[in-house]
């Protein structure tokens, strides 16, 4: 006897289970108009049964019985949303092993535990879903997944993270500093108490973890993506990005090239980035995400839409838990492989070191307004074999203080550039560390 | 047994069918990594057996017996790549009679004949995939069937054909008239010898049927979309939209909305409009596509891609090939309905008649250059309770010449512009129709 509906059981109902709940019962009937048959949502489970989330929960059994839950024979699909590695690791892998499938939006949980987690439900017959954990809203992985599954992916640039694109919209808008528009984002709710996640682009990289190892096969490897924050960046960067054609965008990129002697490499990195002014991706502001794709065979690609928030998640969560139900009433437990190549193909592919990239870079020194200065700066990158597009020198203010020195490279390697910096970090004229923000000129 | 690999069948050996098979051969390697199967190309049919494509056919057979290819135990799969209503009907309905699945790239075929194909497709237990058919490479109708299925759709705006989105693009760009562009685009190759079909928003109406039937479950319906194409815009509305802050675009638009009483509507159409400069869907020049679809859950979402092409478009075949593929293989024939909702669910929703419309316009009047006329035109308008937000009078000639005079209007009913327009293309003074230009502020 096949089941009439399939029966979904919440763990953890706050901000984006609570919108799970609304979508799920405010559109039951498109969605099993969609679906053929119905998806209900029997069981939650959270510690806080006080609170009141504003959902009609007739019919739901609601308590904070998670074990009760994951147990429960009503329950073909958990939806994992508490967030976090350890309990939500332990909560997956106990719903995988009694034969639920699992739809979680959580990207810290999978860019660390993902490579166990997608073992034991390929091992299980299960599906593990997680289209919210990148971009929210925007169904990027199944773009990634299916949509380009005929591709070579060449190279993924996405802003990944709502705080930080918020944060940069708003520095370059108003000219403030950082710390007075990180203020503003946390009392709008845009930012966390402790922003660091964020700011300091480790959110960004658990997402680019799981695009890197969708786009190119390779076993997920967080730890190893070179990672550097917005929180260094002052609003002369931003004027200075304007006066020379360029947005800053906190960007995660992920590549596939060759090396001069034939062999492949991969490169995965987050960090500030330079791009051109009226590129798609340039004019993606406040917080919203948006990943450019560019495949072998299709070319240039976009998505755009929402990051976070209560209801484009639940837009995602949903999405998958439709798919999986699709899947478990056709006889079937999940059809693509979750990171797109099925987990026993992920190879280990060691990413190019940060050293060996080439490319232009915007590089902000702060120096002793003195005669001989910037002649110091540009021979000691002369003799790293860097050479200078453009040079700005700006608010010249009493003798001997210290005032900014903006340069732009020609295309230099990295490990030059850092040389370079470090030795006019260590001249005497040099009172601050220099900055260096790279540029991307593809997109 | 279950059979190595699955068997593709390509019937129309043209751009495309080039295409799909260079990316089938070309990425053989990552198309079964990512299947953990291979696709095989193992026949092709066409009349033409001599022009050489460039493609390596080692292994696959090629003459030009289609029946023979439908009918062959090898073939599971038939890619539908020959174009046209007649001869492609036929031999989508024969290929799934046999119980053969079908992708094809031909939006004219199914936005005339596709309730038929998918009702017979439903009724084999057979996939029929095209997502290729809108937006060429971007994955765009897996977005709405299943990323964002978990949401009512609000609306749709699409610039779904290349060849008009490149001439409207270079009229802008270097202030030419029509004609001369559209030379261009032919010589270019970005338009046909016939240009009748992408000029006069015909393909894009093709298209605009499918994606207003995938968002919101009505029964294919292409003759009843209202169609404007791009040959009555001149150099002086591209200067003029500039002025006011917007671009122009074809776009096919798709929304749901409710009438004052509660009832609910649907509105479809294609035509010319101007867009705010400054978004995301404004800035996509050229030969690219981009569909904005925001959903209630959400949000506003954008897709961005090549729209047509040898290779993006087969990008897009062969997606769909490896989806089916992977379903032959697990055991089922296709998970989500291919229109989103089941066929069975399609209701027939009748559009809302463009007069009950309501929207700002851009109008653009030719009158005598005399004292007088503006109030005629003017006074026209405000009996039809039409009122004005700005006026612009140009190119003051000598006595008694014609001149163009621009308005743009407050919000009014489509129904009361046309009856002012009417009256005033039969006033003496006006020495030529006149034009109107939808505007969109949503974007």
């Amino acid at each position: 006897m096949t089941k009439e509906s399939i029966g979904v059981g919440l763990v953890g109902f706050g901000t984006i289970g609570t919108g799970v709940a609304k979508v799920l019962t405010g559109n039951a009937d498109v969605i099993e108009r969609r679906l053929g048959f119905p998806l209900r949502l029997v069981r939650i489970a959270d510690l806080d049964t006080e609170s009141e989330r504003g959902v009609d929960l007739g019919g739901i059994r609601f308590d904070a019985d998670t074990p009760g839950l994951l147990a429960d024979p009503e329950v073909d699909i958990v939806v994992e949303l508490v967030g976090g590695y350890d309990f939500a690791r332990s909560l997956t892998l106990d719903a995988i092993s009694q034969g639920k499938h699992v739809v979680t939006a959580n990207k810290a949980l999978l860019a660390v535990h993902g490579q166990e987690i997608f073992e034991a439900s390929a091992g299980q017959g299960v599906g593990v879903a997680f289209e919210a954990a990148v971009g929210g809203g925007i169904p990027i992985l199944r773009a990634l997944r299916e949509g380009l599954a005929a591709n070579r992916i060449e190279s993924v640039y996405g802003i990944l993270n709502g705080t930080t694109n918020f944060v940069l919209t708003e520095m370059e808008r108003t000219g403030e500093e950082f710390e007075v528009i990180l203020k503003q984002a946390q009392d709008l709710g845009y930012a966390e108490a402790d922003p660091t996640f964020d700011v300091e682009g480790v959110d960004a990289a658990h997402k680019l973890a799981l695009l890197t190892s969708m786009s190119f096969g390779s076993s997920l490897d967080f730890k190893s993506i070179p990672t550097e924050g917005i929180s260094g960046l002052v609003p002369l960067d931003f004027e200075m990005a304007r006066e020379f054609g360029y947005r800053i965008k906190l960007l995660g990129i992920a590549k596939q090239g060759r090396r001069a002697d034939g062999s492949p490499f991969i490169e995965a990195r987050v960090h500030p980035t330079m791009i051109p002014r009226g590129s798609l991706l340039a004019d993606v502001d406040g917080a919203m995400n948006a990943v450019a794709v560019r495949g072998d065979a299709v070319g240039p690609t976009l998505y755009y839409g929402a990051g976070a928030g209560e209801l484009p998640t639940a837009s995602a969560v949903v999405g998958d838990l439709m798919e999986i139900a699709r899947g478990i009433r056709g006889g079937v437990s999940g059809r693509a492989a979750p990171l797109s190549y099925p987990v026993a193909e992920l190879t280990e592919q060691k990413l190019i070191p940060l050293g060996e990239l080439v490319g232009r870079c915007y590089l902000r020194f702060t120096a002793v307004d003195r005669p001989g200065v910037l002649a110091h700066i540009t021979n000691a990158l002369g003799q790293h074999g860097i050479s200078i597009e453009a040079v700005s020198q700006r608010g010249r203010g009493h003798a001997g203080a210290s005032v900014p020195v903006i340069l732009l490279t020609h295309p230099a390697k990295e490990s030059n550039v850092r040389a370079a910096l470090d030795e006019i970090d260590g001249l005497s004229d040099v009172t601050a560390p220099s900055r260096m923000v790279r540029i991307e000129e593809e997109l």
